[in-house]
């Protein structure tokens, strides 16, 4: 967790170029590096004259909680969210850069902790992958603002749009953990007043490990975004809003209908369906396409428009949207 | 200027894909797309296999003031800097991703007009660079974070480090000018208190647009970077913390001592030395190239080590430091 009222030294303390010392040789190094951190900019290879390319903001509040999150955790999250975008694409991430705004009261020992996480979830989910740039600043409000790359190895990007009327709809992933790894956060892991807190959050990431960590660590299925695009996905999305909205934006986007099979959806479908950022993989493929890497089928795509559930409209909404929904506070 | 008291929608009004519907029209586009804004991440072309890639951020309180600029300020020079980064390089600026966080009660017409400097600064600085993708937050702290995107056009990137003895010392772009435009405002733009003041502001600028302009909407000569880097410039980087410390990093970089000439820094040389953020170019380029584009020679490169000013050492710091420097008031 921050303590930012120890006797630490804080991003204060330190200027900003001694800062980005300690942070880099903890950051993960990319194997698309040409020029990496400390000139103006960083120089990457692009093997096929492309490169796939997506940022992603985290902020202190509406999408994390101190008391709740380590800063390994918050890199970790940062990283895997934004390697999620690019497999999407049917990409291989091969790089990242950060910024990081950070109060002058946090340690310098936090920044290197988020650059731990960072590393981790590079190592674990892309490996190869790394931070070749990154910008620190001052700020009230603690925010991690990542982009990513990636590359296509010669083979289209996979869209939104390219699902046909027979494809199979496949998911990679869990469906749900991480929102009901959220709600578990906010039921049981505040205090009276509903303010987060450490000691009720360690009890509940005790008992709940899978749920709280898919929350917080989420461990998206990165590699099984080329594979798709191998397999010959015709469509492919991050699902981050919800399985529910999202299959909607790839009906929408390809002028399809998709029906969703409930009893491919596990135990409790309605929270698959309308809770966010599972950061899984919905994959529409031809029909007869062996699936690819953790791929299943959950879904048909049909003529017409919209969601569908056991071959019903389905109208709910589900996913988060922290201008709707953010309560304002921090924790 | 924002006026969050207004009865205008608000960013907690619409929801971030309402808001980013409205924005999107209003920004540049790139000519490099092949997937642009609307899915989980854009395709760029790398013509050569290679791109080049910084990011930066801009944080009110260290980094802007709402009482000084105006939301077209804000995207015009968040869009500048990172333009100047891609120039330092030698490459041509191609595209942006901008992540902005924002408080619930900025009006979205804020976000259209930061929009709107994306836009005028990509045409008048970069002329087919756009905005390819980005993302928006809920935050306490108004930021926005840009990562921009260059193409070397097959030549090798400049970096810092390629100086050598008997070099010629070259800047592009007006030096202390955004520093003087600092100081002004901190002096007379601001109320008894010393806290930034509209109606203060509108006279200073009124009376100093120059100043005022060259800190508030830079103007970096980006296409001089290009052409340094065909001209055989040995090193090069953009001129954001000062002409002494920037200076300083091209010397130890490159393992030389580099020798100003004090009669070519102006009217004021000691601010053109400190004086941070001018975003213009410093390029060494071998003995008797012909300095191309706005390049006027400022020095020499020597053996040894630091910087000299006419021969002798020259130790002050100049730069700004948001870590060591920022009051914590925003304004």
């Amino acid at each position: 967790m921050v303590d930012s009222g120890s006797a630490a030294e804080t991003v204060a303390d330190a200027s900003e170029r001694e800062a980005l010392k300690r942070i880099f040789p903890r950051l993960p190094e990319s194997s698309a590096t040409i020029v990496g951190p400390g000139d103006d900019a960083a120089v990457l290879t692009a093997p096929d004259g492309r490169f796939v390319v997506t940022t992603d903001m985290m902020v202190h509040g509406p999408d994390f909680r101190l008391a709740w999150s380590t800063p390994e955790d918050l890199g970790w999250k940062a990283a895997a969210t934004n390697l999620s975008d690019v497999a999407a694409m049917g990409a291989v991430p091969t790089a990242l850069v950060v910024a990081i705004a950070a109060p002058q009261t946090l340690p310098v020992s936090a920044l290197e902790h988020i650059a731990d996480g960072f590393r981790a979830a590079c190592a674990e989910l892309a490996p190869g992958c790394g931070v070749v740039g990154g910008d620190l600043s001052a700020s009230d409000t603690l925010t991690l603002a990542v982009t990513a790359f990636g590359d296509l190895q010669g083979r289209a990007p996979v869209l939104r749009s390219g699902a046909r009327p027979g494809d199979v709809v496949a998911v990679s992933g869990a469906l749900g953990a991480a929102a009901a790894g959220l709600r578990l956060l906010f039921a049981e892991a505040v205090d009276v007043d509903g303010v987060p807190d450490r000691v009720r959050f360690a009890a509940v990431a005790a008992a709940h490990p899978d749920l709280v960590g898919a929350q917080l660590r989420p461990r998206p299925p990165v590699a099984d975004g080329p594979l798709a695009a191998e397999a010959g996905a015709t469509a492919m999305l991050d699902l981050s809003d919800g399985l529910a909205l999202d299959a909607r934006r790839v009906a929408e986007a390809s002028g399809v209908a998709i029906d969703l099979d409930r009893t491919a959806l596990g135990d409790d479908p309605l929270t698959a369906l309308t809770g966010g950022e599972d950061h899984g993989l919905l994959a529409c493929f031809p029909p007869g396409t062996p699936l690819p890497g953790g791929f299943r089928p959950v879904g048909t795509v049909r003529e017409g428009a919209g969601l569908l559930v056991d071959g019903h409209p389905f109208d709910e909404r589900g996913g988060w949207d922290p201008y709707l929904e953010w309560d304002g506070h921090s924790g």
